[in-house]
């Protein structure tokens, strides 16, 4: 039996042999060629059978991850198709280079080149060239990449580092998890993990050296753990753990059909956040109130042109329908900051997160936001649709995006269209200046959703995703509570309703501090619905309420945690 | 007589010729060379030239403007050096090509790969090659580059753009204004133009067609105007114009040597934001009462390595010094965000101004930290000093870095150094954070400065410098006059003072908003300090402090603009 430890990204535990994937030998020599036309051609046959693959990669991922994070294999399309690199090589090959060489050369010519500027943009790129030059050099040498399309039974991955294109083709029917070499909290292998709901260690530094192939494994995610070998008493432990994991699951399971009230008997919403038409039905599955917050993102990203009003309109109409009802608050197109749409050409920015984003693209580029404002209005008529604005920083945005939104009404209406009436108009709390001032927005807004990932990260002036600041990314921080109760009294004295769609509002030390502060609705990843469920019932909202003023004047983050668990979650 | 009508950057009139710098022709020829040797010393000459003459210019410029400008002439040494260029050149130099023609290539082809990328990083970096391999093709064809240095009578510049050694060259004894084809208000030749206080029109587009050597210009910097051959009546209307400016000049005068009172005699403090040693001059010129902001940052800029303590200590002594017992308020490092040094390998960041800089710097490299604190220290002794720590976020980061503080405090009597002792140590507020919960604060610090230009650009999420969201810059967003406010407030409950350091404080909107909430200090850049010195005269504390909670509850910017007009200032 050995014992790794590496750091833990994923919970869960899994029992299965190891997958080790190691990188197939792509050595090539320089080789001179005599029939440069022939060589040519196996060049292009090379990037064509590349380029296959990636476009059936791009579509698996597109419905296994949503259009995000398939827009990875979208820039290899790009970094496959590059003219430049593609000429640079051809250059070659017709000086009487062989295509691998050629390859070869270019692709590190282009890598060290970007490597030598100190970018993070580029830095990305350059994991894009090596991915695309392997997967043409693959098909160069005639050598088979991994297939993990071939598994027949349960495994645990073990690989150095999973690229992107690994990760698209996992089949979670078998692959139960996965532990790499290298890798931290937000690399990409972890955020892929969380979604797909596998336990998966990263960071172990030696698991591809340690581990062989077929080898027994215990993988505990939650902690961080991989027993190689197990003995049988280890296993039982194991097992008892996993047992008691999936009995608390299955506790949970009896919330699904209960409605969200506190344990004094408040009703609250507990409602799920989407990202694309698909994932309502695991907010529905979770039991949940409604949909919070539907990024709309989707529909633009990973393609080649807007999308039409027609085509929105399917996919608002098939979400509100789905929702039989229930309330679903849809945000206009939050593009920008670190989403960017290839045929939008949005300026490159020094610092995109206080950039040009959100609405001040939609105020600015009308045309894009009426369609999806008459898409959205006519979908309306299936269901019961809000509609909010992000990233408001002024009473002025609103008063514009509503009056456009009101025109596009009448519009509709002139035309003879069907459109909802008397639909909530909202705006996303996330930039501290819209909190500070909630007094004022009240009087003109049907309601706010308070976005946390972003109000926390410009309250502290910190990039949540820069690891070297990430420690000043503090929900509890008194600033940040401080505002978020500044919006929901602002709200409250106009009789308006206030949600929260950030991470905050599934986090089990924030939710009695929201409680307390009379949060209406919590959204949140279908996943955490039940918990957060199982979580209120257990809370008392009075109680809460009465520790609301101390906590307030608590003057760190600590301090609030450890407060909330000596007195509100405890007890 | 010709009316041009451009963008006004800086203010003023002037009356000179022209003088029109045109672009010398550079054009080159593909020759085969034949000593090969020969070319590579011609070309390593050229470098040499080029090398010496940058490094002058270099020098220059940290004297004229400081070493936070001169940071472009680095830049150009770096380029100048790369040997990846220089071998690329050589390379092809060595294949019998003119060092002129390989030259050109080499800079060609590099322009080309970072201009097809988008980012704008790289794209500055097109500028510096461009710049740089002018100057050595200038060498090379033996072409004599324009020579500021042999004017002899007052002039104004025409120009299609200034570049950065152009500007760092203008001899303002006789450079009397520019005019530029290109350009806006933030570029550099406008901030330059700003820096030297001479008046400037750029973005004219045609300029430099219509304007012949040696005409007579008036030049309007205030209104964006250019008079070429002036009518001796419109002369004589900008003559009187411009007598009229000098008398208002004269006037504040007067205000030099006062101390600074509102109408109703409330005693306030206007201080000088200083950036290296020899403004401290400019500030006593006027009359400042302090100095409100001593960045420290010119210590460390445009060198090879961190400045000693001992360096330190002698450039803050002089500082204290000169400043004769009158307060003097020393940030400590601010380094990042947009400033970076070579020599300290900062991580490259998504969003910069979200990042690792300031003092999340100084409390993970506590030995460049420790070694500021020490000099200041030990500097203390000659003067009124006082420290304040940029960039706190948290109350956390503000105890850690007092106790470093105190720790070397009495590491250095432990020594037997002389240190200044009680000296108030307060912090920046410019992160929303601090200014929410300033009264916990309040309680720990002994002093706040408002840096509001970084405070309004987190408020309200939106990077001043970035041109597509400068429009909500907003110092009179009521959010920004709320949190202002509430500093205040919590301030001067714990007895504590409070002042400011942003370009707010020398905005004549915001002044007798500021004057009404009771701000204590105000810290401009010194040709400010007279103006607002008689602003502050002419207004009442008591009159304006009425007005305030009317203000703080207007719903936008512009109504605060409207409003503080109508009621604080006109009447």
């Amino acid at each position: 039996m050995l014992e790794i430890q590496g750091i833990a990204v994923s919970d869960g535990i899994s029992f299965a042999k190891a997958y080790c994937l190691k990188d197939p030998d792509l050595s090539i020599e320089k080789v001179t060629v005599l029939d440069i036309q022939e060589e040519l051609e196996r060049f292009k046959t090379a990037r064509g059978k590349a380029k296959k693959e990636l476009q059936e990669i791009y579509e698996i991922a597109l419905v296994k991850f949503g259009a995000d994070k398939a827009a990875i294999f979208a820039a290899h399309l790009l970094v496959l198709e590059d003219p430049e690199m593609i000429a640079a090589a051809e250059s070659k090959i017709v000086s009487g280079m062989n295509a691998e060489y050629a390859l070869d050369e270019v692709a590190n010519m282009y890598i060290e080149m970007f490597e030598g500027i100190d970018n993070i943009y580029l830095q990305e790129r350059v994991a894009d060239i090596r991915d695309v030059s392997k997967r043409i050099l693959g098909h160069l040498l005639g050598i088979e990449m991994v297939d993990m399309n071939r598994l027949t039974s349960d495994v645990v991955i073990v690989a150095a580092d999973l690229t992107p294109s690994m990760t698209a083709m996992l089949d979670t029917k078998y692959v139960k998890g996965f532990i790499t070499d290298i890798g931290g909290k937000t690399s990409h292998s972890a955020i892929l993990a969380r979604t797909l709901e596998i336990p998966a260690v990263v960071g172990t530094k030696s698991a591809t050296q340690v581990i062989q192939q077929g080898t027994p494994i215990i993988l505990d995610g939650t902690n961080g753990k991989i027993i190689v070998n197990p003995t049988s008493e280890v296993l039982n432990f194991y097992k008892q753990q996993h047992k008691q994991h999936i009995a608390a699951y299955e506790e949970l399971l009896q919330y699904r059909s209960m409605a969200s009230f506190s344990a004094d008997g408040c009703a609250i919403e507990i409602a799920g956040n989407i990202g694309k038409p698909e994932d309502v039905d695991m907010v529905l599955n979770a039991g949940g109130d409604g949909v919070g917050l539907f990024r709309t993102e989707f529909l633009y990203m990973g393609r080649q042109e807007l999308p039409s009003e027609e085509e929105q309109f399917q996919a608002y109409k098939n979400v509100l329908e789905k929702m039989q009802g229930k309330p679903t608050i849809v945000r206009t197109l939050d593009i920008g900051g670190d989403k960017h749409l290839p045929y939008l050409k949005l300026p490159a920015e020094m610092n995109p997160f206080l950039g040009y984003r959100a609405i001040r693209i939609s105020l600015t580029q009308h045309d894009i936001f009426r369609e999806q404002l008459r898409a959205l209005l006519r979908a309306g008529v299936y269901g019961h649709l809000k509609i909010m604005f992000p990233m408001i920083a002024t009473l002025d945005e609103f008063l514009r995006a509503k009056a456009i939104l009101l025109e596009e009404q009448q519009h509709l209406k002139n035309n003879g269209y069907l459109v909802a009436e008397n639909i909530e108009i909202g705006i996303m709390i996330e930039i501290p200046s819209a909190a500070i001032i909630a007094d004022i927005f009240a009087k003109e807004v049907d309601f706010f959703s308070i976005g946390t990932n972003d109000l926390i990260q410009y309250t502290l002036a910190a990039d949540r995703m820069n690891e070297n600041v990430s420690y000043l990314y503090q929900p509890y921080h008194p600033a940040v509570l401080r505002l978020i109760k500044n919006v929901i009294v602002a709200a409250h004295q106009q009789g308006k309703w206030v949600g929260m769609c950030g991470e905050m509002a599934a986090d089990e030390i924030a939710i009695p501090i929201l409680l307390g502060l009379g949060l209406n609705e919590f959204s949140m990843s279908a996943s955490s619905i039940l918990k957060t469920r199982a979580h209120i019932a257990k809370l008392s909202k009075q109680q809460s309420k009465l520790h609301i003023e101390r906590i307030l004047l608590l003057s760190t983050a600590d301090e609030v945690k450890e407060y909330v668990k000596r007195h509100l979650i405890s007890p």
